[in-house]
């Protein structure tokens, strides 16, 4: 049977590093490819109780449909902590609350996207986010980065020339990248943006796990047209299973989004909403922040003692100040899908960096994930990595 | 600020129905306007015992990220039903976990329609149907039915006038008009969707809320080609507030399905999923089943009673064999606006059936549900009814 399916469904496929995570989930296997939480500072034994309170408490209602624009206790205190953490000055009617901020992805593309639009992102930049514009037909644009964000030389000319309908960008802890935005570049690119009127879609979901005291804050602090569109999530300060998002923006835009959201998925799972906000209300939330940032600072620290120590010459890898994530250039000759083939067979693996480009992918880059496993295992998966280039470098008579 | 939209969002405007919900939200308003299952039935506390059961035997796996296919032995329950009850013969590979049945719509409106599409319809037909299908920008056709199903007469005619990417149906216990297609219909009506290779999109959310005993199944027992995508839901039978469901379709169609899943919302909430089979292993499913049946076939038994001893003559209603809702045609000179208005003043609400019709609304219509409240104050609800369509008969003159 031929079916007729959407023109869309001719750019859509199954993602690459899916089937190469499949590959990564034999036993013996170490994988640092994926992007999943250290499961181990899930707050498991506290929800179970918290399950139990609020299902005694609540009785029914939290088992029952709900509004669309979210709990609002919930949204009280992500306003609260937006308010006073995030450098941003948002009110109830700026926040929805999200299946998850994937889902987010979808239905800002669907607020702005007709089939063919343009939409701006950095090189490299989440995939997940390339697929969900996709969906609604977009065409893009890579914007050039360094190790303070993205590169504002020429970036107006090019705004003529290729009109975005919203730019999306990672400032904090980027997903590949791990690359953080100084505050200079945040402040020059918002007046640019604002001064073309362009909506900025900042994707947030690393936020909160800073490794330094917390110099930064949203784009929104430099936002006085009301053009930001701003994501977070609780998947890497709280867990990822409960699918508890959010997005913070103009009323205008969030009414338009509460329509979109009715007909995407009706609401976010009431239970899990007031879960999750029983769980918050009665914890150190400052605290359990810290417990995950030393946590994953240790490991960073881990892998990059040892790239530092092992990495070949002429490979450049970044120095992330938050999130889960470490990125390598190798040597422009080098494939990453051959070395990760070879470092599969000695039992490692990492991602190859070809998905992260929504234009010009480069083979020479992979993207190295350091929260999911112990301190020790990542120096020994982080040496095998270095190990393998240095293999790759001879096999090809470098 | 005026921000540069995405087309569709012109066609999508707040729901008509989640306007008046909120006039009926008031304390002393006995509503029959929403679709709320009945609060009393949801397993409240086993579902407290079963979260702590299962955060304790699989700790934190039940937070992580995990398949965008959903969880494995939810599927095998969900197999067993369909292939046992349902009268479909499906395999995992046939079937996908959803966060409510709602964004099945999403998906499958993403699987096939380009701007302009045709899709058919009942009328009236479930109108956040018609908004998901909205958002990829469908056109509706609407078939005509009667009480035992969509008309077939002249249907193939204007199959060729009309060809549709896809046609949406709700076969059993429709909302909102509480009608089931007989078995006659069923068979005739999938020959010509085989014969000329229409996917049939059946949504099957009231499926088990069978008033007498089953002699249903779903169209895809009628279904050589595999043309069916058949959508089922917890949230009737067991409570919509964990937002878990599903899609059976063709092998070929589930995995495009993944892919789309994947970047609309990653997976459903792993915790969800894991509760809900948890649940189901442990319990009499049917036992369940006879439980919310028997509830809510004497609230249908009120209703029914009260229209037929009170309803003035020249109005007609559904006497729905399932699910939650039966539908009033009004005299033809009667606005269902202007008696939502009477009613409200008289403290009962409905919803108007205008938005219910995919093309020409029929202002002389209206839902009514009959899940929400005990059988008494069903009773009173439908009396004021009568009176109301009484007062509105008098002010006309007639």
């Amino acid at each position: 049977m031929e079916y007729n399916l959407a023109r869309r469904m001719q750019f859509l496929k199954a993602s690459e590093v899916r089937e190469l995570l499949k590959l990564t989930e034999r036993p013996e296997i170490l994988s640092f490819a994926g992007g999943l939480p250290a499961p181990e500072l899930f707050p498991t034994q506290e929800l179970a109780e918290h399950s139990v309170a609020l299902l005694k408490e609540m009785g029914a209602k939290a088992l029952q449909y709900a509004a669309t624009e979210g709990y609002t206790p919930l949204r009280v205190w992500i306003r609260e902590r937006l308010n006073t953490r995030w450098g941003m000055n948002v009110d109830l009617d700026n926040l929805l609350i999200l299946s998850g901020s994937q889902s987010g992805l979808d239905l800002i593309a669907k607020l702005f996207l007709n089939d063919g639009d343009t939409v701006w992102c950095e090189s490299p930049t989440y995939m997940a986010a390339l697929s969900a514009f996709r969906v609604c037909g977009a065409q893009f644009q890579a914007m050039d980065c360094d190790d303070d964000g993205v590169l504002l030389e020429g970036l107006e000319d090019k705004l003529r020339a290729h009109p975005p309908k919203f730019v999306y960008v990672i400032t904090n802890f980027q997903n590949p990248s791990g690359r953080t935005w100084s505050m200079e570049r945040r402040q020059t690119f918002m007046e640019l943006m604002t001064r073309y009127e362009i909506p900025v879609v900042e994707d947030n979901a690393y936020y909160e796990v800073a490794f330094d005291p917390l110099e930064y804050c949203s784009l929104a602090r430099f936002d006085p047209k009301g053009l930001v569109l701003s994501l977070g999530s609780f998947s890497k300060v709280l867990c990822p299973g409960l699918r508890v998002a959010w997005v913070s923006a103009h009323e205008d835009l969030i009414n338009r989004l509460v329509i979109l959201k009715q007909s995407t998925d009706l609401q976010t799972a009431t239970f899990n909403q007031m879960l999750v906000h029983r769980y918050l209300a009665n914890i150190d939330f400052d605290a359990r922040i810290k417990l995950i940032c030393d946590t994953y600072r240790e490991r960073r620290d881990a892998v990059l003692q040892e790239f530092e120590q092992h990495a070949p010459a002429g490979v450049h890898f970044t120095h992330p100040r938050g999130g889960m994530f470490i990125w390598m250039d190798l040597p422009e000759y080098m494939d990453s899908h051959q070395l990760f083939n070879r470092c599969l067979s000695h039992c490692v693996a990492f991602v190859p960096g070809t998905s992260f480009h929504p234009v010009d992918p480069k083979r020479n880059t992979l993207r190295f994930n350091f929260s999911n496993l112990p301190p020790a295992t990542i120096r020994h998966g982080a040496r095998v990595l270095c190990n393998s280039i240095r293999e790759e470098m001879e096999a090809a008579g470098r």
